[in-house]
C-alpha cells in the first residue's frame, strides 16, 4: 500500500498554496494533492471567461506545473473515504494511500435554491471546473435572455460579462436584498455600483425573491414572489455556496457553527493530524471571533499558509476573517474592507464614519486621472480602524490593501494621519489630497468635537 | 498694529496643510498664510510641465481657494524677519503683525553646485515658482542638447519629459553615482530604472562629476571630470535642495544636524510658540532616530499634521521619517519605502533580502496584464519589515503604501504572510501569485532553514 507523509485533498487555490507552504517548510516529506477536477479554473477569474477572457481554457490555475515545481505528486482521482483510524484516505478508482498529516481543502458547493425548476435546461449554478463552465459559456453564446439570481459580487461580474458576450441579449439581475452587494457596502456604495450596471443597460430587480423557474426542458422564465414573470432562456444561480463538508462528515471530522469544518487557531480539526482550510473550513471573525460566512480565495490562500507550515511544528496562528474584497464594475473599481456600517453597529461598535474623495493623479492633467472615494469607519473611543470601502480608479485595488493592512495591525486614526504615503503624480493622488489620510482626518475631528 | 493668532510662513504642501490642519483643530482662530509665490506649483508636478501636462498653470496648487475654503487669511508678501521676543512677523512690504503661534514652512532651495558657468543663459535650477517655471519651459522648446545633472527623480522625470517635449533633442543625465537613483534602489532595480530610461534614447553618464559649465554667454558645454566634455544648450541641475533656513536663522531658531531648523517631536523649535515643518525642517529616520537628508511631500504634509495639530495644544509626535517614493519612468512604477539593502546594512541591521515576481492580473489574458516585482528586506531575529521596493505595473504606486502601512506599524515576516490581501483579475495578482506575501514568505524561509 502507498504511503505518504502528507495528502492535500482538493486542487484549486486552499490546496494548491498549502502544497506549495508545506513544501516550503518541509522540504524531505513526501507530499500528494489528489484533486477531482483536470483543469481546475482559477476561482476569482471565472466570470471573465464569458466576455474579457472569453475561454475557460485561457483561465487555468497552473496546479500540475506548480506541484511538479514543487515535487508535489498529483493524484488526479476523488477521494471517496477518509478512514482516520488508519489514517487512510480511499479513492473513487479504489486505491488506498496512508498519511501521516492530512489536509482538506476541498472548498465549497454553489447553492441550488429550494425552488421548482433548477434541474431545467440551460440553469446553471457556477462550478469550478472548467470543462463545465466550457459548455455553460457555449450555451450562454445563444442565449437571449440572460436572468443572473443573486446580486452579490459574481452575480454582478456575471451579469456585466454576459452582456459583453451578448450586447444585444437582455440581462437581468433579481436580488433578494434592498440592494446589490449590500452585504459588503453602505448603501451609498451599494447605488454606485448599482448605476455602474444599469449604465450597461443591464437590468437589476431589487427586493424580489425568486419562487421558481418554469420552461418546456429549457428554462422560459422566472417567477417572482411578487407576482412578476421574468422572461429567460439562461439562468444563473449566484447565490453563493456552501462548504463542501460530506466528506469530512463521513469521517467523523466536527463541523462548526458556519456549517465548514471545525478548526482551532492552529488550522487543525477536532483530529490534530487532519487540517481543514479554505472554503470548507469553518471561520471566525478577526473582531470578535464569532462565526464568519464569509468565502473568499485571499481568505482560503491565508488559512492555508498557516495549514501548510504547521503540519509537523505549529508555526502559525490563525487570527481570523477581515474580509478584504474588490470589483471592477462599468471600468470603477468598488472595494471594501472590514467591517461596513450594519456590520459594526451588530457587534455593538460605536463608530464614526468619514469619507475622502480626490483624483487619483495630480495635477488633475495628467493621464488616467480619475475620482477615488474613501470611506473609513473607525470605533470611537479607541479610535481603531474597523472597516474602509473604496469606489473609483483602479488604484483602489491596492489602495484597499493599505486599509487591509491598518485594520489588520488594529492602527488608530490618530497613526493614520501620519501615515506618510508615497505619492506620485502619475500614480496617486497627492500628498495634500491623498484620500485614506483625509478621510482619517476628518474623521479624528468628528471624534474631537 | 495688525495680529493674529496663528501664521504660517509658505504656500506649498506645507503650509497648506499645516493651514488646513490647524483650522480643522482650532475652528476659532484667525489664521494667517504669508506666502511669496504668487502660483505655487504642485511640486512633484514640476517634471510634467515639460511633456505630459504641457503647461506651468496646469500644474497649480489651489492655495488660495483651499485658503478660502478653510478662512485662512492670505497675504501675498515676503517675509523678512521674525521677531520673536515682540511675536512679530515683518514683510517686505513693511508690514508688521503679531502672532501667538508661528509655523515656518518656507521649504527649501534648490542646490547650485560650486562650479564655473551655473550663472550661464540657459542652465536652470528647478525653483518652485510657476511664473519661473514658464520661462524655463520657452527656452527649452528650443533646445537641441539638454544635459540633466544629477539621476535622482527629479533628474530622471525632467530627462524623459525634456525627450517628449523635443523627441529629435540630445538628452543626457549626467550622475556622480555608480547608478542613477542609487540612494532610493538597491543596484538591480538602478539598472532597471537606467534601462527604462536608455529605451527612450536617453543617455546616462554615470561615475561622472561635473567640474563646470561653459559657453559665451549662453552655456554650450559641460565639463566632467574625467576630460570628457558634453555638447549642451540646456543645462537642468537636479542635484538636490537644502533647507531655506535663512529667515530661521536670523531669527535665533537653532539648526539641527541635517541642516534644517531643529524641531522635537511635536514639531517645535527651540522656541515653543514657533513650529517648523516640511523641507525647511531636520528630520531624524524613523528607524534610529538618526538625522534625513530625506525632503519630500508626503513627508512635509505628514509633519504639516502634526504642527497644524499641536500649536495650542500637544495631540500629535513625530515619530520620524520612513520614506515612501514612487516614480513613473518608461511607463513603468518604481517604488521604494523604507532602507534599501545599503541602508539597512549601514544602520548595523542583519538583514535578508527576497523577492517575488508575477503579473498584476489573473488569469494573464486579464487587459492590462503586466509584470510587478515585489523586493522586501527584513531584520533577522524580529523578523522585522525594514524595507520594500517595487518595478512594474502601476498598481505598484499604491502598493508601496501597503509596504509602507507594514513598516509604520513594525510587522514582520510572520504576520505579513498571513495578509489577506484583497485581489481581483482586474485589478491585482491572485491571491496565490499575490506578491507581498509570497516576497514575505521566501523571507521566512531563508531565515527558518
Amino acid at each position: 500500500m502507498k504511503a505518504v507523509d502528507v495528502i492535500i485533498i482538493g486542487g484549486s487555490a486552499a490546496g494548491v498554496t498549502a502544497a506549495v507552504t508545506a513544501r516550503k517548510y518541509y522540504p524531505d516529506k513526501s507530499i500528494m494533492m489528489i484533486k477531482n477536477v483536470v483543469n481546475v479554473p482559477i476561482p476569482c477569474g471565472i466570470p471573465y471567461i464569458f466576455g474579457t477572457v472569453g475561454d475557460p481554457m485561457k483561465n487555468l490555475l497552473p496546479t500540475d506545473m506548480m506541484m511538479a515545481n514543487n515535487k508535489v505528486e498529483v493524484l488526479q482521482d476523488e477521494v471517496v473515504s477518509i478512514l482516520r483510524d488508519e489514517k487512510l484516505v480511499a479513492t473513487a478508482s479504489g486505491e488506498k494511500i496512508h498519511y501521516e498529516k492530512l489536509v482538506v481543502a476541498n472548498g465549497s458547493l454553489p447553492i441550488v435554491p429550494r425552488i421548482p425548476g433548477t434541474n431545467l435546461k440551460n440553469v446553471f449554478s457556477i462550478v469550478k471546473n472548467s470543462d463545465s463552465l466550457k459548455s455553460m459559456l457555449e450555451s450562454a453564446k445563444n442565449s437571449q435572455d440572460f436572468v443572473v439570481i443573486g446580486g452579490g459580487f459574481i452575480g454582478m461580474e456575471m451579469a456585466e460579462e454576459l452582456k459583453k458576450l451578448c450586447p444585444n441579449a437582455n440581462v437581468t439581475i433579481v436580488e433578494m436584498q434592498s440592494h446589490c452587494l449590500q452585504l459588503v457596502y453602505d448603501p451609498d456604495f451599494c447605488a454606485l455600483a448599482e448605476k455602474a450596471i444599469l449604465d450597461q443597460n443591464i437590468c437589476i430587480m431589487t427586493n424580489e425573491t425568486v419562487t421558481g423557474l418554469a420552461g418546456n426542458e429549457s428554462v422560459e422564465k422566472v417567477m417572482l414572489a411578487s407576482g412578476k414573470e421574468v422572461k429567460a432562456d439562461c439562468v444563473i444561480l449566484g447565490i453563493g455556496c456552501i462548504p463542501n463538508t460530506a466528506l469530512a462528515e463521513a469521517a467523523g471530522l466536527k463541523l462548526g457553527p458556519a456549517k465548514g469544518i471545525a478548526v482551532n487557531r492552529y488550522m487543525q480539526t477536532n483530529d490534530p493530524d487532519v487540517f481543514a482550510c479554505g472554503d470548507v473550513a469553518d471561520k471566525i471573525s478577526f473582531f470578535d471571533h464569532k462565526p464568519s460566512a464569509l468565502r473568499l480565495a485571499s481568505i482560503a490562500t491565508a488559512e492555508s499558509r498557516i495549514a501548510g507550515a504547521n503540519l509537523f511544528n505549529i508555526l502559525r496562528t490563525n487570527t481570523g476573517v477581515i474580509g478584504v474584497f474588490s470589483t471592477f464594475i462599468g471600468k470603477k473599481t468598488f472595494a471594501a474592507a472590514g467591517l461596513t456600517e450594519r456590520d459594526a453597529l451588530q457587534k455593538g461598535y460605536r463608530i464614526v464614519i468619514s469619507d475622502a474623495e480626490s483624483i487619483n493623479r495630480h495635477p488633475g492633467g495628467m493621464p488616467g486621472s480619475e475620482p477615488l472615494k474613501v470611506r473609513l469607519i473607525f470605533e470611537v473611543g479607541s479610535k481603531i480602524l474597523l472597516g474602509g470601502q473604496i469606489y473609483g480608479a483602479t488604484s483602489g485595488g491596492e489602495l484597499i490593501n493599505v486599509i487591509g493592512a491598518l485594520i489588520s495591525q488594529r492602527v488608530s486614526a490618530d497613526d493614520i494621519v501620519l501615515f506618510q504615503a508615497g505619492t506620485h503624480p502619475a500614480l496617486t493622488a497627492s500628498p495634500v489630497a491623498y484620500q485614506l489620510v483625509n478621510a482619517a482626518e476628518n474623521a479624528l475631528v468628528k471624534m474631537t468635537r
